[in-house]
């Protein structure tokens, strides 16, 4: 074959917040009513601190009609076409298109000031619609249902059963910070971890989410436009985000999850992944003995490994924002570990200039490195049948002579 | 000279916690006294789950009496004549000797359930009594002041002063974590860093704070003992501490803070420092041109230099725990960023075995580069008198020759 199967594992969807409600469960549809102008006054200020007005309107000119497949069925299928994704693994929408599910649902999931009910109703709604999504497209489509873990172990166990019977079976979506609650390395999440190996949904967990307020300011002022000038603000937010999303694996890694569940899988979404050989040496260093160490008590003899070996076995990086070269960097963090994602409908990913963004990050890689990364370590991850596949990557994909 | 001469960038003293008594202002004595069982407790809890107590009271066989240098005089002469420390930079102690100051002061001064007023009397009693200590041997001590800087800024510029006019002359010591207050990107701390350029207070973060339960569990489980089984949870604390400090920095560079006051001394303290490489490449790395960051506005214009520039001038770091070979990370992190330290009297440090920890941190190095981070930066960070520190060096320094 000329053109290489590529999928993404990095894509978003989501319905303008006001057409959520029909996927609302009726007895929380008055409490969206009265929710939804403070959720799109919150998410206004949100893309307004994140992204430049300006810029974003001119990045959007001329495609206004195919953004509209960050919801569109239609629209959807020729962007994915057009960038040679055959198939795409969706998140929730950010910020970015302003259609984030109701109630606080989505990849972040925040803990404060939430109800849990509600938070659950808001996926539920999301979860719905997104398994129509799937259902128009099911082999091009891997749908992941949001799951607020943090609240009840047991309900989420079920509404993972539930999500794979529905379709979703791209797995789930985590949130990637636990506030005032238990972290990941406590055994109350093990029912959590055991049905996902048991029912092999991965877990997924998305940078972005972070303590916005330390680095920009009471959402008071955010609004209001009140506050003082917080300068470098995004710099500090950048320089940190990965930190607020790569601490999952850290406490799983470190409890032995992995170690007791040793099938699980587990995907880390979005950002330059150029932290991961940074983050897998810091582990490693404080697993081997150190001076202090050794005056710490026993904390590794639960792992039969070092941190990086369940990293290379049991997680995988949702590479979208790959910058010129990253490809490289599968050398040292793992030639399994990383899956390119388009970013797709935001405007930080490498829609509409895909194919471009694609050749440049795979630079000096082999072909077999290429298609690794751009298909093949996604279709072992997600358990997807590449010869099923193969006469889309034939019509659509892109042609290898561009690569090398 | 034969010998070199030795600062510790990290040493700690503090009184036994019931002999604070008198240092606190008799109108906040009741509720030192109503205090003070909870504070032992909490102390010993830490203690207990940070040090195992077999392998700490080992580590202290035959010491007793030199750790008692933790406040008395005389001892801790005996202990840096014997480690050839000529001058020490002198921070409150940790939970190790279990004499922090009270009212929660210390190097942590943490910002939730606490008194502000309280930690205030609590910072004015140690520094009182710090005062003292480094009036004993003036020449052979560098006192830190406590500075609580996140309730009332007027107030820390004025304590500030105080400290320099009392003898505190290594600087000040602030919190590194700032809670829901604001963080040290916003301008209101400018009159922080004005009052300490223009004093020549050099700024110091100690690391070892952290969200403490996200790791170990809540406080009262951690008392009683019946939590669950929180495996890993060291190794988690230990692979994010240094996160916890680093960000004071993080936010302090992205600010401009170093642009605006040049000549700040900022240090960073405790810790390996094989850290520093990955954090600056990050740091610069957000700052160039990514396609990420042309999407998010400008956010580094009021800045002259890359963040490693700010880093390599005006910050350095207080190196403690250096393991075998460190030394050679300063040809990375900037031959000027180095300086030594002991941390006597806290058993993660390189007492009562400092004399061959040193020689094996600097393994490698030339004899100006050991003289550099042994002694040499500090001279120039802390702006003293190496001449006058030359008698001292030439009796109690460390043997060239051991080194090379």
């Amino acid at each position: 074959m000329d053109r290489y199967l590529v999928i993404s594992s990095d894509c978003h969807a989501g319905l303008e917040p006001q057409h959520y409600r029909n996927y609302v469960d009726p007895k929380f549809r008055d409490a969206f009513d009265e929710a939804l102008p403070h959720q799109v006054r919150s998410t206004k200020t949100m893309e307004e601190s994140f992204l430049i007005s300006d810029i974003n309107a001119e990045w959007r000119k001329g495609y206004e009609t195919l953004l509209t497949g960050a919801w569109d069925h239609a629209e959807r299928m020729k962007v994915m076409d057009g960038d040679g994704v055959a198939v795409e693994v969706i998140f929730p929408d950010g910020i970015t298109e302003q259609n984030a599910p109701p109630f606080g649902a989505g990849f972040s999931m925040p803990t404060e000031g939430v109800d849990p009910e509600l938070q659950w109703a808001g996926s539920h709604a999301h979860n719905r619609w997104l398994a129509e999504l799937v259902s128009q497209a099911p082999d091009r489509r891997l749908g992941l249902a949001c799951i607020p873990v943090l609240w009840d172990i047991d309900q989420s166990v079920r509404e993972i059963r539930l999500a794979k019977e529905n379709g979703l079976t791209g797995g789930i979506v985590i949130p990637p910070m636990w506030g005032s609650l238990p972290a990941y390395h406590h055994p109350r999440y093990d029912p959590i971890w055991e049905v996902c190996q048991d029912l092999d949904m991965p877990i997924h967990v998305h940078i972005g989410p972070s303590p916005i307020q330390e680095y920009f300011g009471p959402m008071k002022e955010m609004q209001s436009g009140t506050g003082p000038d917080l300068k470098g603000a995004m710099g500090a937010y950048l320089s940190e985000v990965v930190f607020w999303s790569s601490r999952s694996i850290t406490f799983m890694i470190w409890a032995g999850v992995f170690e007791r569940y040793p099938k699980l899988k587990f995907s880390i979404v979005e950002g330059a992944i150029d932290w991961v050989p940074d983050f897998l040496r810091t582990l490693d260093v404080r697993y081997t003995d150190s001076p202090q160490a050794q005056k710490l008590g026993d904390y590794i003899s639960h792992l039969s490994m070092k941190p990086s070996d369940y990293f290379r076995r049991n997680v995988r990086l949702g590479a979208a924002c790959m910058s010129p070269g990253d490809g490289k960097l599968g050398e040292s963090i793992g030639p399994d570990c990383i899956m390119w994602g388009s970013d797709y409908p935001h405007p930080e990913g490498s829609w509409p200039y895909t194919q471009d963004q694609m050749v440049k990050a795979m630079a000096g890689l082999s072909e077999d490195e290429v298609a690794a990364q751009l298909g093949g370590n996604a279709v072992k991850f997600y358990n997807l049948d590449a010869k099923k596949l193969a006469p889309i990557a034939a019509r659509i994909g892109p042609d290898k002579s561009a690569f090398h």
